[in-house]
């Protein structure tokens, strides 16, 4: 009487059920993974936190916890990759963990991907120096904060469609994510589309969609 | 001296040039057209204002104007189209000049498009009733104003990615289109990305790229 | 000198006085509930912190606490239900204290309850499963978080007055419950009102007086 | 191909179809006006810009269009009334537009309707010296730009549920209507809920739907 | 080096200096007390930290702390009272401690102080009891959350202008007192003037000023 | 049944009734004004539309209007002055409108007015070289646009208290307002309290109050 | 009585006096002007409105007036330059008016200036072109709208200053220029300062300050 | 993997590389430090957390911590001045600690400086006394948060240009230093460009910057 599973999910759009972690009671948690289980159901756990693993990790035996990204797998290891690369860069060292929960997803929903890190604008030699590994993209996922520069100027360079993440790393007039958000959906390159803030999940999933038929 | 065109970006991208017309002055369209026409670029001129349409048809002969979409395309024969099928939906009637922009802008960056009106969350059965076409599209732009609720419900129903365009059709607290661009950044179902308001090029470009490889 | 407590309401207004007790001090929750018993006010105090919990139940005897909705009534049996039906729906997991805030209040004000969980959009199946309850309530609250499209969906489908309330439940651009608040708004729907964000109080008290005249 | 119309709402929700008419073209709503009056749907036209009611009361014989509330009635006549009195009151004279909106479409729905003007709480004997018909009421609908300080007022005075339209009556700080939203959002008194700014349509619709379950 | 004290501000304006405690370092505060003290200038010291009240005390003998203000007076003991009368009032019990924080400001400067606690709008009997009292003030501070609208429906009942403070009581879309802010900067009545969100301080200030000519 | 006139101000209040023109139609304005001349009521109208002035002076003969201050006062001549003097403070030229309506306000309410413009901080000798007739003042109106900074310089320079009144004077990040109006409110010189964005009649009424008891 | 120019502005600031016309009276700009030309005080004359252009260049003969950059500059003849090299730069041609307002303003303040168009981050091979005589500036403006992300590049590539001037460029999410300015404020690269959207002249002023010392 | 460190950027900017802390984690900071120690590259972390100082620290012999400002400097020794003189203001002692940041940043860039604490303009005696050393500044930085005044104040009485930083000092309707950003944004006078809130490292870069050509 707390949860409705999508159990049809798979059937219907071709990818595996999430639960959103953060909000829920571990009692509530307890349950769910337990019907999960008993379905022998693929699934995320997105934005788990410290006080919920546990119990995840014991109703869902092989399951894999990433403290990083904050996600819970399972079963822990991801399918066979098919479909084209996910390429997904974080324009600094601090969008790392929205960078991996990106990465994570896209490749425990069959992706193969490859992530670069710390590429921002301030020193444009820096992405420059890997278009190559750019242009093997089919998606790109560029998670970014404070001035949310890098998904435009990515886009400009290459073919593949770019999800931009805006993060709430930065401070004062970066009003937690916001001012990366808007300079994203204004980007002057076309070819970029944006998720929630510190969506990393989101953007994972938007790119294994691009990077294969499902 | 008052433009630099990317003629380079059919290259580096793959997809030709827009130029965004809306704040510019007939003199500097009039200089940009002519350029444009003498290297035989494949060019989309968007959000037209009613006093350039004149000197870009004179300047670029064979060019076709959408009064409704605000869009000149040159050469007005798009390409032979390639790849999957582009899916445009209009929440409400009223949202057709964005979504029209969408698909004029897929059509003549090389896809098929198909295009649903008027099919709003307020009567679920319409939607639903249009499920076979959708389930076709291997990219879906859904333009939404008000509650912009439209784009996260529909794809909870297929496999293809979403591109949701946020409109500013509404009035009091839809601030313009503030309210349907934070739902769809919100929306429940994975699968949803989102690009500027009325921003229906930019929709249609990244639907053309997901749809095909370039 | 520190509470005049509104003792004509019931008269005035057919239905209790509730106390919000967040932002008060122990000690005057002590002397107002005291007050209360004296004069055997039924009443409901709201958002109750955990260190409030005790006084209120030392001061009511046989008051009832639910740590979940966060309320404390008194006396904790509520009245025989009259009236037509009030219908709680979460549109997630997450949503339910809220929900459940609700659904306590317009019981404890006198109507019988029935409530439905995580049958969001992203699942159209699960609230379309629940079609035959929704059509026999009277007034129907729905609680949602995020994209807060699940109210204009339900108002699509019944005949019964929709009160949503938004939650706090997202992060990123949910900016606190806002974007739901101005999806539920701007509901495409007619027959949806809203209140404030998290105030399962104030739904479950409209829903009361508009499922019984009073 | 640009409207689907909810034929079926009447037998769904109870109630008629409305059509918003501000962003629709001239084309669309000849159309759109031309398949209600063959299928004789009782349908309301809201927001009405001037350009477009002649070719709505052309296309509608027997129409009836309001100036002041930019409605179109079709049929002209309203039904006969049925279940309780809706109330609707207007804090000031520049409130009335919103006010007659939110008092035809109730009379349009089937309810009878008493209409009250200018009595806003800066003379607080104004609202005062109508407690007798607010008392009658089985729903009250009240209008408010500026402070938006009317409905709680109301609420704190009766036994009837409250919906507030928050207009766009004011300057500076008045923001739109946003000013007036948010205090009703926040408004002390339970039993106040609120629909978007300047939307009598939805705030007629809703006291119709509570004076008289359908 | 890290403070210029306005030692001048007494002859310059007739009321004594204040300092706003709470960004400043304990250390920080010693030396500017010490300094205070060495001058003997009448001084206030508002939003006091827990933390700092011991420095503050220990540099100046009889100086008196106000928990519920978290303000320190010193000397302690106010001077004789001339002027006019300045009655305060606090919509709800949790309005209490910027109420309070105002009348302790205007007795400190001069005034002879009335406070009036829980009056709020939801039940107008209250406030409307009052009146005698509020018809004898020179100057009026009304501090009030959430709908903010008691100093506007105060102001409506007398001759005296109102300071309306509001305050961040309450939650959600009260916005941290946006809500009530933006009310009171629209209050229907005229005669309303507005400070900062839960300044206390600035409203008695401006209340002793009004109510005494200095 | 469109306007309930507050003919009782004068007796609850001390100060005469006002009409907000700008929202009501030229045929409301006819009725208002002619019930308010029938009753020989004291009365201004602010913000007047220019279509509305003719049917004024119309109903009401030996009524003055000016046009900067967009103000019909009637009667046209002010009382005999009595209280003490309000000085109006222009930042720049352009704030002149609103500080006029400031300043004819507080006459037509019977007080003496000085009106200084164009001393605004960028050349603080400006208002530096004023400080003999703002020491003169029993109270002050300061209007400022831009950056609003000027209320709280003079505040910090005189004994009166002053009332601030943003203006929409300026552009871009003055967001019509809001940068003056959040200024005015985080003023660090007490002393300062705000009303409505370009509302000098809200100004000069609450100096006319403060500057003589009523 | 209207105006208290700054004459004394050359002598405290070493910059001549500016006058924003933009919400002056044609009457006003006529006393204005007259009175500078009568003291032959140099002055710029900024956001000039159409219908003030014929008034200032009758009662300042020999000025110049640039109807793109909406100043009037007398005398119309720049000082001979000193200092360093001013770099103007326009993201997109749209920019060109609010770029050439801070190139006439550091010109006619006594500096060289260059201006670059249409090299946005779209296609950074424009800007990259342009390396030499960027790195040739002593002070480089850089305006731009939309996503408003080359200032943060341009700064990364140089040793000079920037100066970031947010344009109202863009639609949507744009927000009249909040998108941009949010965008610089939030710059990873250091050496970026802002002033407020499409405030040209405060660029160029600030531009001329930095490129020699005054 | 983590880190792509900006080795180029003194060739290619003149200034050193600076490593913002908040958002790393100490193994991050760890391998960051490590690296820049191994090449002998002088460099500034900024916002340094309390947890991550040992690490500098260890890995940095020499490097000088500074716990007002947040700021670890390597090495500690500054090099010898070059260039002009740059003031730092705060204008409240709150204020000191992002002013510090800003002076220690361009001192260690190489310039000299003086810094001036709690000048606000409440009492304007105070910055008018220390005119003699603004006018020796070739750069000036002012700090302010609530009002954020005193930047155009400043700016209105010398030559050199003024880099304004917001604070996020203040409460209630200071919005985090949202109002004095917006404030400094509107200064009347010309010659201030404004950084991020609280962003006292970039308001010392730009000084540094215009204070001696790099
Ligand atoms: N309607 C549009 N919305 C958003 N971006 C656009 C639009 N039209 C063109 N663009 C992009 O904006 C860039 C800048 O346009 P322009 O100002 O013409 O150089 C173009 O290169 C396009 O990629
Ligand atoms: N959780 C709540 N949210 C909104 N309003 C409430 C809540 N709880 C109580 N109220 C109303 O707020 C009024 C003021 O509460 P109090 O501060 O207790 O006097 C009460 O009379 C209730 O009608
Ligand atoms: N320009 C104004 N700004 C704010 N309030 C006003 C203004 N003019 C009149 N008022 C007040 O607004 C109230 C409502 O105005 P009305 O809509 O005319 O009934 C009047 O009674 C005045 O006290
Ligand atoms: N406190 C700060 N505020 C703003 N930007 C900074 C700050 N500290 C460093 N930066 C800049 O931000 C860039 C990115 O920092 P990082 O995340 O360390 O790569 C650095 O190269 C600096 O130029
Ligand atoms: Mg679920
Ligand atoms: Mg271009
Ligand atoms: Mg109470
Ligand atoms: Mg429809
Ligand atoms: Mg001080
Ligand atoms: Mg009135
Ligand atoms: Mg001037
Ligand atoms: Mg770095």
């Amino acid at each position: 009487d707390y949860a409705t599973l999508d159990h049809d999910r798979l059937a219907r759009r071709g990818l595996a059920e999430a639960v959103l972690c953060d909000g829920k009671t571990v009692e509530h948690l307890h349950g769910i993974a337990g019907e999960l289980a008993a379905r022998e159901s693929r699934t995320l756990f997105t934005r788990v936190r410290e006080d919920q693993v546990a119990v995840l990790l014991e109703q869902l035996p092989g399951a894999a916890y990433d403290p990083v990204a904050r996600l819970v797998a399972w079963p822990g290891e991801p399918p066979e990759p098919t479909g084209g690369l996910v390429v997904v860069v974080a324009a600094g060292t601090s969008d790392l963990p929205v960078a991996r929960e990106a990465a994570l997803t896209a490749r425990h929903l069959g992706r193969e991907t490859r992530t670069i890190a710390d590429v921002g604008v301030a020193g444009l030699h820096r992405i420059l120096g890997r278009l190559e590994v750019l242009r093997e993209a089919r998606a790109i996922v560029v998670a970014a904060g404070m001035d949310g520069a890098l998904p435009g100027v990515v886009a400009g360079l290459v073919t593949a469609p770019v999800i931009a993440v805006p993060t709430s790393v930065g401070y004062g007039a970066a009003f937690g994510g916001l001012a990366p958000l808007l300079t994203m959906l204004n980007a002057c390159a076309p070819g970029v589309a944006v998720v929630n803030i510190d969506n990393g999940y989101g953007a994972g999933h938007m790119a294994a969609q691009i990077a294969a038929p499902v």
